[in-house]
């Protein structure tokens, strides 16, 4: 039996996806900027994807913006609000385990004069919106914080920190990494009062090459990929419609987003549960977490081999995020975990369609990981 | 009948392309930067297609990185060429009629203090070598030109500027984007001597969402897209596999490139000559263009209204290309073409699918059109 459960990295695209996408590819193949009917009816596609991701984000169509993956999004929403600040430069304020696709946007700031300051979790992983308040200042010109941490799940305050703003009367524009909470929990940035959130398809059983930015209406931040000025003057480069289309189905697929993580909670508190009974594992994840990501720590075995072993097992997993590969992670790094921790982690990640039976193969393939590897060492 | 003749705006996927697309999106769905069996088969199937793409440029694998779009791989090429260059600035000579996702880039790094010298083609929409060596000295940090004009079709000596830089002893960095010719006429980037290459998989009927830079081996530019280091750290975002793959696949299914040219060419003449029989038609593309682009002026009825007329008899052609929707063609301007001719400019964009039936169904309906519009003028 093969359990995927490294759904963090990728999911597996949903039926109404493929088939999104299969009809983009085939029978409306026209390019949304072309003035024939052709292009007229790649266009409602395109238009209908777009009233599908904006009604999963409780926001107008005219509010989000396709971009071809949450990097993308995340580098249109930084850039461009740092090129809002003008050359004077200002402070940053964000945490100091984002994505790389965040943090690497922020050291490319730094090395044109903005300052960044990266608040550290604590050992759970969670930071609050008290640590934001004392970070925030008259210079301050934005803040870019992830909702959910991508490799241990803890929930960051990301619904506070406007109200934080707005105490403050900061200036500062709020953009948010949405990539990993997304269809797994609420999310409503006009309520909230965030300015630019980051989401991507891939993540919720859409399809790879196709992400999103939510830009509050009234809010104008300069492109940051030169072209044609599709999207609104705001993401250039043809729509990738096949992955767009699929994306509106995936977010009009996931049903009630609570119902979901409730039967998720289930999965998870038995897969914590299982792991518990077997000796030496921590568990590296908060309680209060996203159910879909659960990091533990294997004693005695390096993540690798870990990651290889339950592989050969047909249980897939990953050692922190696919996008770190190769390196030592520095979510638990910033969280403070020790090198042994750190070395041995595993981030096991589950997804809506996650069945009792994966979870029960997951915990066997460990215990008996744990049997073999530990034995020879 | 329906007749897509609007292929230089995208083309419809070849029946490779979509089971390609398909199997990534199905048995092949992990993410290429997982170190799990699922993750292998991901990234087997993304170096397969990165090998088809390189063996269409005969250039070697590790020269190929995928992209968003053709749109990314030109900022990509020429934002991170400029940087190369350092703040110091300096000259570009490019040409006058390149599409927007090269125009504005070019546009922005005048505003960051970057000279840009733009050529004028002739006429026809001609730019020769001669035209580059004048405009090329000491102060020159890139060059960047179309390999083939999206418009009228012309060919530029993308293959002779590089012996022009070694004949001055020039640094400059050479780019050619090359959406237009790719798989149309033979591009052999690393024979030509350039630097950095761009293509576009839509436009080769692959699928919307991918594109690459052709980067010479040994040459290491700045990544545009920051993030997780996907594509050996140049393009950030974890790759658009369905595209990816369908890309891979389309140009394994070209076939002989030299025979498609001369099969269409042979459509292209007869088209033109059926043209000629039209009164107050003149045909805009040079001679020598390539046969897949014939850009005409319909004396008397604007542009706009000629793309709906035949969009209502089921003839897909465009005012211009999709990319400058709305706005008068900057490249008829740049050719000098008289205000009226630019504002009744229709392409007809052939591909190697097209067939006579429907090359005489849009003759049949421009000569329907020029009766029944010219009448009521």
């Amino acid at each position: 039996m093969n359990c995927y459960l490294d759904n963090s990295a990728t999911t597996k695209p949903c039926k109404a996806a493929v088939e999104a996408a299969t009809k983009a590819m085939t029978e409306v193949f026209g390019n949304p900027s072309s003035l024939h009917e052709c292009g007229f009816s790649a266009l409602q596609m395109l238009e209908e994807a777009r009233r599908q991701v904006a009604k999963s984000l409780s926001a107008d169509s005219a509010e989000v913006y396709f971009t071809p993956s949450g990097t993308a999004a995340n580098n249109t929403a930084i850039f461009g609000a740092a090129e809002k600040a003008g050359r004077r430069g200002g402070k940053i304020v964000t945490t100091a385990f984002e994505h790389p696709s965040v943090e690497n946007c922020m050291r490319r700031l730094e090395e044109q004069g903005f300052t960044v300051i990266r608040l550290l979790p604590d050992t759970d992983g969670n930071i609050t919106a008290e640590q934001f308040r004392n970070a925030i200042d008259d210079s301050t010109v934005l803040v870019s914080l992830m909702a959910v941490n991508n490799e241990v799940g803890s929930v960051l305050p990301f619904d506070k920190i406007a109200s934080v703003l707005r105490g403050k009367k900061s200036k500062a524009l709020l953009h948010v990494d949405a990539v990993q909470g997304f269809m797994k929990l609420p999310i409503a940035p006009k309520k909230c009062g965030i300015d630019l959130l980051s989401v991507s398809a891939h993540k919720i059983h859409g399809v790879k090459g196709a992400g999103a930015l939510y830009v509050r209406q009234g809010l104008h931040i300069k492109p940051y990929l030169c072209g044609g000025g599709q999207e609104n003057g705001l993401v250039s480069g043809t729509q990738a419609m096949p992955a767009i289309a699929a994306f509106g189905a995936a977010t009009a697929a996931v049903g009630d987003i609570r119902k979901n993580a409730a039967r998720v909670c289930v999965l998870r508190d038995r897969l914590i549960e299982g792991l518990r009974e077997i000796e030496g594992i921590r568990v590296n994840s908060p309680e209060n977490a996203l159910p879909y990501i659960v990091n533990i720590s294997v004693e005695g075995i390096p993540s690798q081999v870990s990651v290889n072993y339950l592989s050969s097992q047909g249980v897939y997993v990953s050692a922190g995020s696919a996008c770190a590969k190769g390196h030592r992670s520095p979510v638990l790094t910033a969280m403070g975990l020790r090198a042994s921790e750190i070395d041995t982690a595993v981030r096991i990640s589950l997804s809506r369609e996650t069945t009792e039976d994966e979870i029960n193969a997951c915990l066997n393939a460990i215990k008996t990981e744990v049997q073999t590897l530990r034995k020879k060492g």
